[in-house]
C-alpha cells in the first residue's frame, strides 16, 4: 500500500505570514499523497473584535453561535485556506480547499447540549474519502480547513486536530497513513521550559504514567487523544513536533505507539 | 458530445436565503454535467460595513484594496461558497467549492494601471479545465466563488459573469457548453419597466441595434459583451433570464446567438 501522509499546521505557523510561506514552499516539495489540515489561528478572534462580535465562553470553552460560525466559516474557509491554496499554486503544488461540506468529507453530528451548549460544533461521524481519492490519484492535494457539516444543509466548527486524525483513520484502509501535528515545540516535552527534553516516544503504558506525573495537561490532552485514537484505529505513523520533522529525518520529536 | 451546463447566479438569489434554497434545491436534481458560479451580492459590502473598513470608487466602479480583497475572500469563497455547498449536500447533491486558485483553474492578470487603479482585480488568461473535468466525471458540481489568481500567489477579484463566460469557453472542446445567466428578470427587456417585453433572440446585428437604440445600456452591456463572447468562442448556447429557465422548458428568456 502506498503511504499518504495527513499534516496538520496549527495557530503558531497560521498567524506568522513568513513562517505560513516557508513551510507551504518546503510542503510542496514533499512526495507522495498528502492531505493538509489548518487550525485558525488568532484571525478569527480578531475579525470577531473587528466586527463587534462577542467571543463567548463556558468554563474556558468557546461557544460557537451562530455569529461566530460565519466568522468561522469566512476565516478558516475563506481567506487562510484560499491564500494557502494561492500560495500552493504558486510553489507549483496543485491543491484544492476543502471544508468537510465540500465532497460531502466529513460528516458530523451538532454536539448534544448535556450540562453546556457549544453551539454549532461537530463531532465527526464519517469521513467519506471518495472524492478525495479521485484527487490524490490525480496527484492533488487537498487542504482542509476545521469545519465539517451534518448534511442537513449545516456547517459545524470542528476540531481541526480531530479533523486531520479521523481523516488518517478514514483513509487508514486505503492507503498506509501517517499523521503528522505540526506545532511550536520540538515534540511532547519532559519539562515544559525545555525544548530539549523531548520524550521521543509515546505509548498507551507511558502515556498514562506522564498524566499521572502531571507532565502531560491541558492542551496537550486532547491532542494526544487524537493521537492515540489514531495510532488504535490503524494509523501507521503518527508524530508530534515542529514541522522540520516533515522535511528532514534527522529532526527530533515525538512517535506516538500503541 | 456530452453538454455541460455552465450556470450563473447573482447577488438577487444570494442576498434572500429563501430564494436561495428553492434555486438550490431545484438545481440539485437538474441531470448531466454542470457547475455553478454564484456573485457575491451585497454581503460584502454588510461586512465591510461591519469592520469599518471603507468602499472606495473610482468614477463610479470599485477599488478592490488589500482590505476590500480580503473580505471578498471571506464573504465569497468562506460563507457563501460554503454555505451553497452544505445546503446542496443537504439536497444529495455532492458539490465541492472552487475559487479560481483552487486546482489552478481560473488564472489571471492583475488588471494593469491605466487611468484606474482597480487594485487586486484579475483579467482572467486561462481556464484550467483538468481538475474540473475529474470531479465532473466523478458526478461532482464544481461550485465556483468569482475570485481567481494569477498563479503568483495572489489571489484577485474577478467578474462572476467573467467567470461563468470563460468556463464555459474553456470546457468547449470538451463538453457541448451551454451558458445560463440567471437573474432577477425574465430577459433582456425592451422596456425595463415591462417584465413581459422580453427580446426573445439577440444577435450580433440586432445587438448593435438595441445599443443605438439605448435598449441596451449600463448593467446589460457587460453582461452581453460576456455572452457575445462565449458564443463567438464555441460555446453552444447563451441564455439570460430567470432561473425557471433552467428547470422548465417554457419559460420564456433571452437567447443570444452569434
Amino acid at each position: 500500500m502506498e503511504t499518504l501522509k495527513v499534516v496538520k499546521i496549527g495557530g503558531n505557523i497560521i498567524d506568522d505570514a513568513k513562517a505560513l510561506a516557508n513551510f507551504l514552499k518546503e510542503f510542496a516539495k514533499v512526495s507522495g499523497p498528502k492531505i493538509l489540515v489548518h487550525g485558525g489561528g488568532k484571525l478569527a478572534t480578531k475579525l470577531a473584535n473587528q466586527m463587534g462580535v462577542e467571543v463567548k465562553m463556558t468554563n474556558g470553552r468557546r461557544i460557537t453561535d451562530a455569529a461566530t460560525l460565519d466568522i468561522i466559516t469566512m476565516v478558516y474557509a475563506g481567506k487562510i485556506n484560499k491564500n494557502i491554496i494561492a500560495k500552493l499554486q504558486s510553489e507549483s503544488c496543485n491543491a484544492v480547499g476543502f471544508s468537510g461540506a465540500d465532497g460531502n468529507s466529513i460528516v458530523s453530528e451538532k454536539r448534544p447540549v448535556k450540562d453546556i451548549d457549544f453551539g454549532f460544533v461537530g463531532d465527526v461521524k464519517k469521513v467519506n474519502t471518495e472524492v478525495l481519492e479521485v484527487l490524490l490519484e490525480n496527484n492533488i492535494l487537498p487542504v482542509f480547513c476545521a469545519i465539517s457539516h451534518d448534511k442537513k444543509g449545516l456547517l459545524l466548527n470542528t476540531n481541526a486536530d480531530t479533523i486531520a486524525s479521523e481523516i488518517a483513520i478514514g483513509f487508514s484502509g486505503i492507503y498506509k497513513t501517517e499523521l503528522y501535528y505540526c506545532f511550536e515545540k520540538n515534540g511532547v516535552l519532559e519539562s515544559i521550559e525545555d525544548d530539549n527534553s523531548v520524550i521521543e516516544n509515546i505509548n498507551t503504558k507511558t502515556y498514562q504514567e506522564l498524566i499521572e506525573k502531571g507532565i502531560i495537561a491541558d492542551g496537550m490532552l486532547p491532542k494526544l487523544n487524537n493521537c492515540f485514537h489514531a495510532i488504535t484505529n490503524k494509523v501507521a505513523k503518527v508524530c508530534i513536533g515542529k514541522p522540520s520533522m516533515l522535511f528532514s529525518k534527522n529532526t527530533t520529536h515525538t512517535t506516538i505507539t500503541a
